[in-house]
């Protein structure tokens, strides 16, 4: 089997590290692996299984002789750099929402729609954590009872602000069980004027607001993004709840579906459905939870059950480890189904 | 004004507490107050606002010359005791589920169904903490554009499981925060078997659940009662969470209406509502949060929003004590409209 010389953007972030782990342990054939990151992160150091890594500085050069790269820099970093990779000739799989909604680049979750890889150009997207699990979770519904609306709300862990975001609980949490004020730096997100305590809190708001809509962009990507992935007019409403949770996302989910749904089989798909573990025994208390499967690559679905009266509709709760399948894994599980499908030679 | 015998049944738990600390913020007219608790409980001493209290263990034969009767000390002692008050002419409200469903006995939230309190006969349920706060923001929306079906999932604090839930979140924070096992003791119910850590987690698991649907019993209060308090066949779809919050309760909230929604009546509708503070502009973050409005008697909304593609579709976000307009609160609150309707002399 062919090895490829691959690249790794944004190294030493929290996706980054990952992203790193996960070729490892999913067994991604490479050659080389090059860690990139910004000039203040270069020279540094990354051992794992092994092997000794030495960051380098991302430029527009890093991609000669590169055949894959895996973005995960932030999407000001994905504009200005990826023309370069594509020029280089490199494959590049991203996770930041830079070209999710170009029409010439897939929007990939493997088991979901796989095959729009063949249409790529260069660039594949990776979709954001919270519409990843929504996905995976819900296609094998869709193809059989075929969903119209989704209702959802999230309960998302601070990983999606990176490294910082799991300090600031750690530290905040500290600072409350201590009397003190707890000191808000980074959530809700880096880019908005006020910042909130997430220690002991919830807080409504996730990405910046469209002012336009009343819906922050974390909403409106779960909107477009399950479009574009199952490629048909399914209707979302979403609102994203960031939670004190430090890296397991959560999602509560209420489809309506065009046929009415038979139970039984409900139980029969989302047991036998790649990348999902059911997880539903309520006489034992089984259900999951954001803590429960840190580090694992998959899906966990419990607490499915019909709505009380319409006979198309069903409720379910969804947990992942949000820097796993709704990040790193599902890039990593990108290039692995490009390999399947002859598209990286 | 005539000045009242009242007892708190269950005074050193979580809500009684508070209750006999909204008796004196919004002026309930006592000329006595009796505090009750069991055996283990009598004799400890409370002070408050310059009154000291003995609290008595509670008997059968507690209730004579009693009057008005507050009651938050479980189900099972509502239902043994509650005969002998009832026996005694006292007027009880009951912040138990005992008596909830039972035709005979008016479940109000003042200011969405007050006038149900003219069929009394000794016995008044104060509904669940989340359907209170869920039926005090909506009731305005419902007049106007009638709401036929509701999809929520809470964001529920400790405090539902009193103060020992409130205990044990502080306690596994700092555990995990030590690099410790937390040990998990009270949730995520009392009485059932298994008990799983809150602390950077969410269980969906707030009381037992019905094997026979699916949903928690928590998730069935909300059903019922919404359909008791508004008096119609609303369809609620509930999913009930517990979140490592002290005791702000927050819930996403999605409704569909039988007419159109103007979205500027909504807010017109929402301002101006006894009870609800709303709180909702998103070009200065501002939106509630559990930790925001703690110790006060309103529910806080906002992130009020249409429905991207339904016309007759709302979504919005609230949060409320838990222990205040979830239970104290609105127990004391029903006892003054009750003044108010001359049904107290």
């Amino acid at each position: 089997m062919k090895k490829f010389k691959i690249a790794i953007v944004g190294a030493t972030g929290a996706v980054g590290r990952e992203m790193l782990r996960c070729v490892f342990q999913f067994n991604f054939p490479f050659e080389s692996i090059k860690l990139l990151a910004s000039a203040r992160s270069a020279g540094k150091e990354i051992e794992f299984e092994g092997h000794k890594f030495v960051v380098e500085e991302l430029t527009e050069n890093s991609f000669e002789g590169v055949e894959v790269a895996f973005w995960s820099a932030g999407g000001s970093i994905s504009e200005k750099y990826m023309k370069y990779a594509v020029e280089a000739g490199c494959v590049n799989i991203d996770n930041t929402s830079h070209f999710r909604m170009d029409p010439n680049v897939p929007l990939v979750v493997p088991e979901v729609n796989g095959e729009a890889l063949v249409n790529h150009h260069g660039i594949i997207s990776c979709p954001n954590c919270t519409t990843i699990m929504m996905c995976s979770a819900l296609t094998r519904l869709n193809d059989e009872f075929d969903i119209e609306r989704i209702v959802v709300s999230t309960y998302q862990a601070v990983s999606g602000a990176g490294v910082a975001g799991m300090e600031e609980l750690y530290r905040q949490s500290q600072e409350v069980l201590d009397g003190k004020e707890p000191v808000a730096k980074t959530l809700p997100c880096a880019g908005d004027k006020k910042h909130f305590p997430i220690a002991f809190n919830c807080i409504p708001q996730v990405d910046k607001f469209d002012l336009s809509n009343g819906y922050s962009k974390e909403e409106i990507k779960m909107v477009n993004e399950t479009k574009k992935i199952f490629n048909k007019d399914i209707e979302v409403n979403a609102t994203c709840v960031r939670v004190p949770v430090l890296r397991g996302h959560s999602e509560s989910i209420y489809i309506e579906t065009k046929k009415p749904i038979d139970m039984d089989k409900v139980f029969e798909l989302l047991g036998n459905s790649t990348g999902i573990d059911l997880c539903d025994d309520l006489a034992n208390q089984v259900y999951p939870m954001p803590t429960s499967f840190i580090g694992d690559e998959l899906t966990h679905v419990g607490r499915v059950r019909k709505d009380l009266y319409k006979d198309n509709a069903l409720s379910l709760w969804i947990t992942g480890d949000q820097l796993m399948k709704g990040a790193a894994y599902n890039s990593v599980d990108i290039g692995l189904k490009m390999i399947e499908l002859g598209l990286l030679k």
